[in-house]
C-alpha cells in the first residue's frame, strides 16, 4: 500500500492515462503507475510484484512526471531520458499519460469471484535455478549462490535460516535445484528439476461456520471444498457470546484459539483427503473472517471490539510463518491473513469486495451481507462507503418463538397464495416442519404483507378482520396463551407478533445502516444499479422478499442478486493473484467508514425504518 | 551493505568530504554519504539507523549531488532546492562536499575494543510511547496507534504477530506503553512508563572455547562475562574432527547443535546469575565465530567446508528470533550472526576487524589470529587483504610429543639464558611441568634458535658438538630411543627435533599466508606498523619469540602486540552500537579474500618458509 494512500485516506486525485488502451483511472496522488493499473484493470507485466527488483514493469511517460529512482537507475540506465521509468516505483502526483509495452507473453487468466477477469499469478511460485558449481575462484557461498540465482529470475526473497540445513543438502546434489518462494519468503528447496504441485488453501472464518477451500495453484482450479461448524461453537452461539467467553480470562483465549485451529486443521485434513494432496504440498492459506474471528485465531482478546468505542486490535493484513499460526500446513510456508475495514466491517467483507469487484467497477452497487450483524458496502471504481449495523439474532433464528437455525426442519420459504400456504421445508418434502429459520422469517413475513394480514406498522390483523373480510386465510390468525396474535404456519409453528417485532428491528437496522452510507456517498435509490445479498445467508433470501419487508432499498427485484459466498471467493482470488491480494489489501485504506453508532440521528432513522415499506412501492 | 558496494566488491571510489570538520574519506561509488561518514569515523544523527525513517541524518550537499528519493520528499519538501538530502538515501557517484549540522545532543561514548572510541547507540532501544485513547472519531486499531506512535519516534518497525495479544492487553491498561524495539522488531510491549532494564549477550563461539559476555545496554558497560568448553568437545578436539563427525549424519549434526546450543544457554545462565539478570531480560544476543561453528549453530551441514572446493552454505549475516536461534533470552528477542569472510576467515575475524578499527585507519597492520587455522588481515582503511593458512594442530599441542593443552602443568614460557632454564608453568611456582602448550613450544624453539642450539634449517644440534663447543645446555641435549634428537625441557618434558619440524611446517603455513596476503596488497615488511595477534592464543604468544621463529614478518619487537579476544570484543561493539554493526556487516563486501590454496606457488613459498629467519634479521 502506498504511504500517501494509507495517511490521506481518500485524499486529492489524479487522472492516469495508460496507452495504446486509452484506459483512464483516477487515483489519489502517490500511488504508483503499476497499482494505479491494476486497479484499472490494466495488467502491467511484472515477476517482483512491484518490488523494484525485476525491471519489467517500465512504462514510458508521455505526459507528467515521475522522478527517477534508484531502482530506474539500475534497470533502465539509458532509456530514462526517453521518460522510461518502473511503474512500480514510479509515484503519480499530476495528470499522467503513459505508453505501455504490449504484455510479452500471453497470460493465463480465469473467471472467478463475480464475473471478474484475474491473470493466474499466484504468490506462489516455483522456479528451477542454475546453481553454478563452486570452485577456487568462484567462493560464493552456497546461500548466496541461491540469491543471486533468484535475483537473475527478478527475486529478492527472505531465506528463513530454518532452510539454510536443506540448502547445504542441495548443493551438494548438483548445479540445478527448484525453489518454491511465497511472496518474498523462500519457503522450500530441493535438488533437481522438481516441479511439485503446488496448492493453496482459503478459509472464510465465520462465526458459525468455517469453510477451506483447497487451490490446486498451478491448474488455477479448485481442487476440494468442505465445510464444518465452527469449533469455538460450545463456548457461545454468536459473536457476542464468543466474546464473553474470551473476557474470561487468557485460558480462555487459547481455549478459544485452540478450538479454531482443530477446526482449521480438521478441514485442511478434509480437503486433503478428498483431492489427495499432502498437507505439506499445501505453500500458503489465506483467510478472511470477522475482525473478533481473526483476533480469536491469533489468540488476541477481542474485547475491545465488544465495547465502546468498538477498536479492533488489529484491522491491518498480517502474514505469519504456518508453524507460528498453527496451520497444518509446510511448515515454512505463509498463513496471511486479510485486512478488516473496521471492527465490525471484517476481512470477510474485503472479500467480497474484491470477488464482487465493488470497488474497481464503474456501477453503484450495494452489497449487504446479513447476520448477527450486516454489513453494507456501497459505491463504485470512484469512491466507497461501508458500515455495520447491529441486526441482533433474528436472522439466525434468535429471540423468535419458533426460530431455529438452517437445518432439517425449519421452514425456509413460504407462498402464500390464493387462500393456500406453501412451505419449503429442510430436507425436502416428507420432512416435518419444526421451526422457521432467517430466510423463512423474512419470506412468511413478507408474504404476510402481500396477502394483507400484516399491517405497514407491523401489527399482525385480528382474526375477527381478517374473518369479516372472508380472508382465505384468516382461520391461521390464532391468540396465543397471552393475548398475543399470531399466525399458524404449520402444527406447532407459529410466527408471532413479537417475532415480528423482533423481525422490524433486524431489517430495521440494517435499513438504517444502508440509509446513512448512501447518504454519506451523496447517492439515492433511483441511482443503485445492483443490490448484492452476500454471505452465506445472503443466498437463502428471496430478492423480493427483501424488498417487501424492507431489508433492502426498493430496486427492481431483477437488480438484487444473490451472490453466495464471496468472502471466500475473495481469499481465493488472493491466492490465484498476488495483484489481486495487493489492491485487497489497499482496499481499507480506499474505503470510507462510517460509523454508525456515531450517527447523530441514528435513533431517529432507526424508529423510521421500523415499520414496511408500502406495498405500492415495492409489489 | 549498499547493492554497489556488494557487487562490485572494491570498486572505484569517490572522495568525500564533511564540513565543518574537514574529514575526507574516499568509498566506493553507490555507498551513502551516511555510511560514509560512519566509516570516516564521523557520527551524522539518526534514530532510525539508515532507513529513511526518521528524516534526521539530513546534510547539505555543497559539490556533487545526490539525487532526490521519495524519503527526500517526504522530509526535507522545501529544502530540497537548497541541497539539503537524507545522507542514509544519498549514494555518492562523484566527489561530494557536503555540511553536516552539529549533532543535537550530546552523544554517550565509550573506548572500547582496541582504543576505539564508540557512541553508545545499542540496537536494542526502549521507547516512551503516547497512545491516544480511541474514540468513536478516532477508530485506528491499537495495532495501527502503535505503529504510528512509533513512526512519530523516526521508527518503521516489524510487529511480529505473536505480539498482538500483549497489544491487546496493553490497550486496555492506559495511554502510555514502553516499547523496546531490536533493530527494525518490536519484541515487547508494556503499559506504563516502565523503562526496564535492557541487556545483550555477545558470544564467540570457538571450536574449543565459547565466551559469552552480558552487556548492560543503558550503561554500556559489561555486567557478566563467563567461559566454557564448547559442548561439541566430545565429539572431536578440533574443526576437522567435528566435521567428521558432523558427516557422519543429520542426527550427528542435530547433536552437534545441541551440544553448542546446551553450552551456550548454560552460559546465559552463568552471566545472568553472576549479574543478577533474568534471561528476558536480555533482548539481542549478537554470535561470532568461525564459519563451521555458526553452521552447526543452526544445524548446517559444513562438509562443503571441509571440501574442495571449500566454500560455505552461507557466510552471510543472519537474524533469528531467539525461540528459533534456541537461544534462552526474550523469545521475541534477536539473535544477530556476523558474516565471515570466507569459509576459512570466519565471523569471529570480522569482529578482530571491527575491535581493532583495522579497515578505517590509516596505519598499515597486519593481524594474525593463530589457531588450528590461522587467519591473516593485513590492510588499512584504503584495502585489506585477507587469508587462510591451514598450521594444522601443533599450536594446540597436538602432533607434539608432550604436547597439550593450555591447562595446568603446561610449560607456557622458557628463557634460556647463561646455561639456566627457567620454565614459566601454568598453575604457577609449585606445579610440576607435565607438558608443552602451544606459546611454551613457540618460545621454546625460539630460545633454542638464540641459544644456538638449533639450526636454521631446524635441525638440532647433536649432544657432541654442543658439548665440543662447551654449550653450558649440552646436558640438555639428548637422544630418544629411534635415534631422534631431543631437548629436555624438565624431568619427563621433551622437546623433539620431529616437534620442531610440526611447528615449522605451523608456522611456515601461517608466514606463506602472511607472505600472500601482503603480495596481494603489495606491501613489504617495512610498511608494516603494527602487528596484532588476536584469539586468546595470541595473547600468550610472547611477541619476541613470535619474531625469532619467523611466525610474523621480522617487524621491531614493539610494534607486535598481543590484542586478547578482540572477537568478543567486536561482537560487544555491534551490541553497542548499531553503527558499528553496520560497517562489519559491511565489511566482507570491502576485504579481498585471497585463497591461499588458489596461489599456485604456494608449495614453493611454503617450503621457503619452513626455515627460520637467519638471527642476525631478528635478534
Amino acid at each position: 500500500m502506498s504511504a500517501v494512500a494509507t495517511e490521506a485516506g481518500i485524499g486529492s486525485k489524479v487522472q492516469v492515462t495508460y496507452r495504446p488502451s486509452g484506459t483512464t483511472v483516477r487515483v489519489p496522488t502517490g500511488t504508483t503507475l503499476f497499482h494505479a493499473a491494476h486497479w484499472a484493470g490494466l495488467p502491467i507485466e511484472s515477476t517482483c510484484g512491484g518490488r523494484g527488483t525485476c525491471g519489467k514493469c517500465a512504462v514510458r511517460i508521455v505526459e507528467g512526471d515521475a522522478e527517477v529512482t534508484p531502482a530506474d537507475h539500475r534497470h533502465l540506465a539509458e532509456r530514462l531520458d526517453d521518460g522510461w521509468r518502473l511503474s512500480c516505483q514510479a509515484e503519480v502526483r499530476s495528470e499522467t499519460v503513459c505508453d505501455v509495452p504490449a504484455l510479452m507473453r500471453a497470460p493465463k487468466a480465469a473467471t472467478m469471484g463475480v464475473g471478474r477477469l484475474v491473470l493466474l499469478e499466484p504468490n506462489v511460485q516455483q522456479l528451477l535455478l542454475e546453481l553454478p558449481p563452486p570452485d577456487l575462484d568462484d567462493h560464493r557461498s552456497h546461500h548466496r549462490r541461491l540469491l543471486d540465482a533468484l535475483e537473475i529470475e527478478g527475486l529478492e526473497v527472505i531465506v528463513p535460516p530454518a532452510l539454510l540445513p536443506t540448502i547445504a543438502r542441495v548443493a551438494e546434489e548438483g548445479r540445478v535445484a527448484t525453489a518454491t518462494v511465497v511472496g518474498d519468503h523462500l519457503v522450500a528447496i530441493a535438488p533437481g528439476d522438481e516441479s511439485a504441485r503446488m496448492f493453496g488453501v482459503s478459509f472464510d472464518i465465520g462465526t458459525t461456520t468455517v469453510v477451506a477451500t483447497l487451490v490446486d495453484l498451478t491448474a488455477g482450479a479448485t481442487a476440494a471444498i468442505a465445510s464444518a461448524l465452527n469449533g469455538q461453537a460450545p463456548f457461545g452461539a454468536d459473536v457476542i457470546a464468543r466474546m464473553g467467553h474470551a473476557m474470561s480470562g487468557d485460558d480462555a483465549i487459547a481455549e478459544l484459539r485452540d478450538a479454531i485451529l482443530a477446526t482449521v486443521n480438521g478441514l485442511i485434513d478434509q480437503v486433503c483427503g478428498a483431492a489427495g494432496v499432502e498437507g505439506h504440498e499445501i505453500l500458503e492459506a489465506v483467510v478472511v473472517g470477522n475482525a473478533t474471528m481473526l483476533h480469536l485465531l491469533l489468540g488476541v482478546d477481542p474485547r475491545s471490539i465488544a465495547l465502546s468505542p468498538f477498536v479492533a486490535t488489529f484491522l491491518e493484513p498480517q502474514d505469519l510463518s504456518a508453524a507460528d499460526a498453527g496451520f497444518a500446513i509446510e511448515p515454512l510456508g505463509r498463513v496471511a491473513l486479510f485486512p478488516s475495514i473496521g471492527a465490525y466491517v471484517g476481512a470477510d467483507i474485503v472479500g467480497d469486495v474484491v470477488a464482487t469487484g465493488l470497488a474497481r467497477e464503474p456501477e453503484l452497487r450495494l452489497l449487504v451481507d446479513v447476520g448477527t450483524n450486516g454489513e453494507i458496502v456501497v459505491g463504485n471504481r470512484d469512491r466507497v462507503v461501508a458500515t455495520s449495523a447491529p441486526a441482533g439474532p433474528a436472522f439466525e433464528g434468535g429471540q423468535i418463538l419458533h426460530g431455529m437455525r438452517a437445518t432439517e426442519g425449519a421452514i425456509e420459504g413460504v407462498v402464500l397464495e390464493r387462500g393456500e400456504i406453501e412451505l419449503q421445508v429442510i430436507g425436502g418434502e416428507g420432512v416435518a416442519p419444526r421451526g422457521i429459520c432467517g430466510s423463512g422469517l423474512i419470506d412468511v413475513v413478507a408474504q404476510l404483507r402481500l396477502a394483507g394480514l400484516l399491517l405497514e406498522n407491523g401489527i399482525l390483523r385480528s382474526r375477527d378482520e381478517a374473518v369479516a373480510e372472508g380472508h382465505p386465510l384468516a382461520g391461521r390468525l390464532i391468540v396465543l396463551g397471552e393475548g398475543i396474535r399470531a399466525f399458524e404456519l404449520a402444527e406447532g409453528v407459529v410466527l408471532t407478533q413479537l417475532d415480528v417485532r423482533e423481525l422490524q428491528s433486524a431489517k430495521g437496522a440494517i435499513a438504517t445502516g444502508i440509509e446513512v452510507a448512501m447518504d454519506a456517498l451523496g447517492v439515492r435509490t433511483a441511482d443503485l444499479e445492483q443490490v448484492l445479498l452476500a454471505g452465506s445467508f445472503g443466498s437463502y433470501i428471496a430478492p423480493q422478499s427483501a424488498r417487501v419487508v424492507g431489508l433492502v432499498p426498493p430496486v427492481p427485484v431483477d437488480r438484487i442478486t444473490a451472490v453466495g459466498n464471496t468472502a471466500s471467493e475473495g481469499a481465493k482470488m488472493a491466492l490465484l493473484s498476488f495483484r489481486e491480494r495487493e489492491v485487497a489489501f489497499e482496499l481499507p485504506g480506499w474505503i470510507e467508514y462510517v460509523e454508525l453508532s456515531g450517527a447523530e440521528d441514528f435513533n431517529d432513522r432507526f424508529i423510521r425504518n421500523l415499520a414496511f415499506p408500502a406495498l405500492e412501492s415495492v409489489r
